[in-house]
């Protein structure tokens, strides 16, 4: 195919017309379609229908360290739930503590003890005149607003597809205290789908803050959700090589079943070194009388292990995969080599980033909208929701069905061409 | 019997060589027994092992809203579970959030707002000098462990057999804008087991507080929680007496099923009016996806509604009712006429306080603890852990068994008896 930079404005009319009257046959089907939401499909669910079984009158409801899990008690979680954690997140499960049905809540809560308390004695963040993040972009929106609700200066680091630019991590980090934490989803990143490579976890690990309760809050989202086996989505165990580098308090891990059994109704966890799990704890103890153990119990009896979570998340691949092929597909065969934009295939994850030419990504979505199909809006990948390029655009092919996934599909890549040839006819 | 101070230095003497053969006895059975925690009887939890079958992989997992619970969405809850928790604290459904498996979480979550945002536009309390609680005394320690985490000084307000000396109240909350709080449990009150009288929620709702930011934290524990049916446990509704009076958004009304159905594995609700609602959604969008829907529809199942919810807690009634008349005749048997202590014979909840002589407390808790029977540190029901007078101790019967409970309550009254002598005696 001709690029449409290499067109005449002729040719570029030409096409414009062509395309609107396709846009227009879209229009007029009103479609009702959306790719915005990073949601399972409900036959993914289905997957973990047994989980409602796994417990029943007859269970024994007691943890392998003797507690009734019907009781109050067991502030960490039970025995056998760090284990389950432990094995998504491959840390130990003495490095775990068992947390409610959202890991967003996990984070959050370790945010706002940041701001509220401090760590490992440090100076509450509230107390400070500034407090700065680094926000590896494009991110995932709902960690940018929790900084931003707590009044948390957001710094954007560019994404490379080893991970964040570490050059630029390790300048800012290195020079300004008021850096205290960063946002990274290390694996099949949201949106991107990139996994870190060894090199960033090792440069990250070895970092030399300026400020002592610099804290990388390491959202492994997506542990264990392999579109192509577990072997595209190999990641270094950051704990493992903080405490190898001198760091061993620098960071706090997360994660959660909620793309695994129920979204909202799994069970989540931190991991982190002794100390902090310490501190942590001293602040836990008083916040709750901990989270659900019955739940807990019922996640271990459905999924055993780690081993039984990897067959099951194979189940998820094998629904997710054909949608994430569909998508691929269809912007492969109508976008190649009219340099209307890029995408990268991830190997895992929720989500597929489409980069467009500059100054689109706002016009897309509006007229995607206007056709029927839900984008996520353009810039929420970014803090302050600002894409400072207006070009990238979060694709979420999860939750519609095939068919519907095909039209949407459809509908987008007619309004990114749409798009770039209304952008190059301005010029 | 006759009353020890009337004694001579001779009888005290004697009763007291008494006593400590009684106790020696004791010391060499090597009990292990525990009168301190607030939590169910494995014979209560049982009551609620329907609720694990409660759903299954026929049920249809939608709320009657359409939403299915598997997945994300419904911040503040499934319309029905709203309905529940409605009915257990006896206000309007749309006036309801669903949180999650820890009302103590979902109270602490609502000060650390107060701290880190502030309520209705109001400056968040951590921009403070200085942040103040009222806390009606004796109350419940895990209250005042939340306030003291955050820094706030906490001033006790000594309880009547109406509730919190009101007199004291208005004229505190009147005068100083830096009270920004106050604890109250109005029902079957942790740990004496006093209802808040009307004229008690009247004056509170009428109250014209210094701060505009000041809020009543009404933590209605044990709202159906009735150990002689719920004519006992009248109680005035809070947001309607506060909109009544013009203080629409001075409350926060907290409930859970912790004690209804499992300990840690149930549903917690906030009620508050609109205002204070829509302030809460906002931050609680950006904290977490909402609670687990799941749980929220297994209890509705489980329970139908507040009629389901009263016929199960007359099980429960059944079971602690035993427990806590034990408790009493013993007292009554033992105690009566002695001048060692006084008592309050509670109509609900789940506990029991004994006064003891000034001064007389910590000693009797130590003692039990060496003959083998836990109780409640003296002062926990105090801020800061303070008794002032040293006396107050919160009996609770509801874990052990009655064998357990006969024996410990022996232990406990000769305790009482002995440090009451031995004080006499050092004067």
């Amino acid at each position: 195919m001709q690029a449409y930079a290499n067109m005449t404005k002729e040719q570029l009319l030409e096409e414009e017309a062509k395309l609107r009257q396709v846009y227009q046959e879209y229009q007029g089907k009103g479609l009702q379609l959306d790719m915005s939401r990073g949601k399972p499909s409900p036959e993914q669910l289905d997957l973990a229908m047994e989980l409602l079984n796994a417990l029943d009158t007859e269970t024994v409801m007691k943890a392998e360290n003797g507690l009734d899990v019907r009781n109050y008690g067991g502030l960490d979680g039970i025995p056998e739930a760090k284990r389950l954690m432990a094995d998504m997140m491959d840390v130990k499960p003495e490095q775990v503590i068992v947390c409610g049905n959202s890991s967003l809540n996990t984070m959050y809560d370790m945010v706002a003890r940041g701001m509220l308390k401090g760590f490992l004695g440090e100076t509450p963040w509230c107390k400070l005149d500034k407090v700065k993040f680094l926000c590896p972009v494009p991110g995932y929106d709902r960690h940018f607003a929790v900084t931003e609700h707590f009044g948390v200066e957001m710094i954007n680091v560019p994404m490379t597809e080893d991970g964040p630019d570490m050059d630029m991590v390790e300048e800012l980090v290195s020079k300004d205290d008021a850096i205290k934490g960063m946002w990274c989803v290390p694996k099949y990143s949201n949106p991107q789908g990139v996994v870190y490579s060894d090199e960033t976890v090792r440069r990250l690990a070895a970092m030399k803050p300026a400020a002592k309760d610099f804290r990388i809050f390491w959202d492994n989202a997506y542990a264990v959700h392999h579109l192509y086996g577990e072997e595209n989505g190999k990641l270094l165990n950051i704990l493992e090589e903080c405490e190898k580098a001198g760091n061993p308090d620098m960071v706090f891990e997360f994660a959660s079943t909620s793309k695994v059994s129920f979204a909202g109704g799994g069970i989540s966890g931190i991991a982190a070194s002794e100390a902090n799990l310490a501190d942590i704890k001293k602040s836990l103890t008083i916040q709750t009388i901990g989270s659900d153990k019955i739940n807990q119990l019922r996640h271990v009896k459905f999924f055993k292990d780690g081993k039984g979570v990897a067959a099951h998340m194979e189940r998820h691949a094998s629904l997710l995969r054909p949608r994430f092929e569909l998508v691929l597909e269809t912007l492969d065969r109508e976008l190649s080599g009219l340099g209307a934009g890029k995408w990268i295939s991830p190997k895992g994850g929720y989500f597929i980033t489409f980069e467009a030419m500059e100054g689109c990504a706002t016009r897309i979505v509006a007229l995607a909208k206007e056709a029927g199909v839900v984008m996520t809006p353009a810039g929420a990948p970014f803090p302050y929701g600002k894409d400072p390029k207006d070009s990238v655009i979060r694709i979420a092919p999860s939750y519609p069905s095939l068919e519907e996934l095909k039209e949407a599909a459809n509908v987008f890549v007619t309004c990114v061409k749409l798009a770039t040839v209304e952008k190059l006819l301005e010029k």
